[in-house]
């Protein structure tokens, strides 16, 4: 099932449905990133064109899989952006917010535009190490096999033992079948990768999002994504999560920033 | 007018009223990052005892001084966490919306604390540059004497027409008259300093707020708060700025990330 139909939604203007997919999940939770890329398509609908440059997530109960719905409030519309928040529930039950950003901010190159920081250095897809998911373990999820995600083997060796000093995970990111990535698509990658804080001492475990930010730099990336996602600071039972994702062109087309709580 | 004073509300549970203080804004525009502490504020008598871990505000409409309306709603009350929206309003239109999260996440040290990141290297405050307000003149904003800034010479000499490759604004912040830093005068902090992209060759203009997320990791700061502010990638017409606060212990206290539009 390609991104675009698993985020397919009918309706509108202001209440859609949508079907969170199964299998795209973890621990039978489904991914957040992917919860709010459905939402974001729907509220895209309602955008008057204009498109995607931020989206903000936040989870108040657990996503399963399964039919939502999806209501779509226009907050602002402005001379340059619009403002939506949509809320995705299922019985009655609010499982997630999103507030987005729609704009006429473009992709193109600006005299001003400046970029300090560079993609990160990836071996090749073909030497990084495929994450797939293992049927009856709880990681990697069924998620794994609706991407394909191939880690660089320094970070995926956080798998078999090896902690790094600085959870990071980085690898390369596409959609299946030469799908092409859009902004919603964006918004999914941001939370597709294992969590970097499981390259750490703490190691895998159940990692609640509480909130994830989304920019969308550039909607129309070409070829693989090279990406990488950090946690610098575990305190007081919190944790963030910061991601930079890169085309093959070398531009950035999405940056992330995730609050998590450690598991206690 | 102590930030306690400023950030006051009364009413409640579900409805407060606050006054937007006058002289705590730029070109007339109320800063963002105060009208979210009055928000966070009344928020706050809603959270159970919870203390205030996140707060993510989306800006719709120019805030001015003068009285708003803050509507509290809570979305979810769980285990660990509880999650509430407010909705800042005057004579019936929108300013902002703040979501907030309150946990029972602790400051103390727990095993799994992991800090991959340090405060900014500052000369001592009476070598750095006390930024106050120039009557008359756009900049600095009369916000700035509300708290007292210190910038790091370095980056203060973006003003004098030396500018820098990678937008930084690093500095001392503290209020005035001995007041304890809490919580909402964190969130305030985050947004107080001149925008990092001041220091490049963008140079100082209005650069709207869009989003503006803050992360509280240590409510109890003691002393000057060491910090340090970043843009690294201008793109689109879209600019990050990242935050991070220590206090004097060397503790991180709180992390920030902004989403702006360069002006056009």
């Amino acid at each position: 099932m390609r991104v675009r139909e698993a985020t397919a939604v009918t309706g509108g203007p202001d209440r859609w449905v949508g079907e969170l997919a199964d299998g795209w999940d973890i621990l039978g939770i489904t991914n957040g990133g992917y919860g709010m890329a459905l939402a974001t398509r729907a509220m895209e609908s309602a955008a008057s064109g204009r498109r995607l440059i931020s989206a903000t997530g936040t989870f108040i109960n657990r996503s399963t899989p399964g039919r939502v719905q999806i209501d779509v409030e226009t907050l602002k519309e402005g001379r340059t952006t619009s403002t939506l928040r949509s809320t995705v529930s299922r019985d009655g039950t609010s499982l997630f917010f999103v507030t987005a950003v729609f704009g006429s901010a473009t992709s193109s190159t600006d005299a001003r535009d400046m970029v300090a920081g560079d993609p990160p250095a990836l071996p090749d897809p073909g030497s990084c190490v495929l994450v797939q998911p293992v049927e009856g373990a709880p990681f990697p999820p069924p998620l794994s096999d609706k991407v394909e995600i191939r880690i660089h083997p320094d970070d995926a060796a956080a798998f078999l033992g090896t902690h790094s000093a600085v959870p990071s995970m980085r690898g390369w990111f596409r959609l299946l079948d030469g799908e092409p990535i859009d902004a919603h698509a964006l918004v999914f990658a941001t939370d597709a990768f294992p969590p970097a804080i499981f390259t750490s001492e703490v190691g895998p475990g159940w990692t609640p999002t509480v909130e994830l930010s989304v920019q969308v730099r550039n909607p129309t990336p070409t070829g693989w994504l090279s990406c990488r996602f950090t946690t610098r600071f575990v305190t007081g039972g919190m944790l963030e999560e910061d991601g930079e994702l890169w085309d093959e062109a070398g531009r950035l087309v999405a940056l992330s920033r995730q609050l998590a709580l450690v598991p206690r």
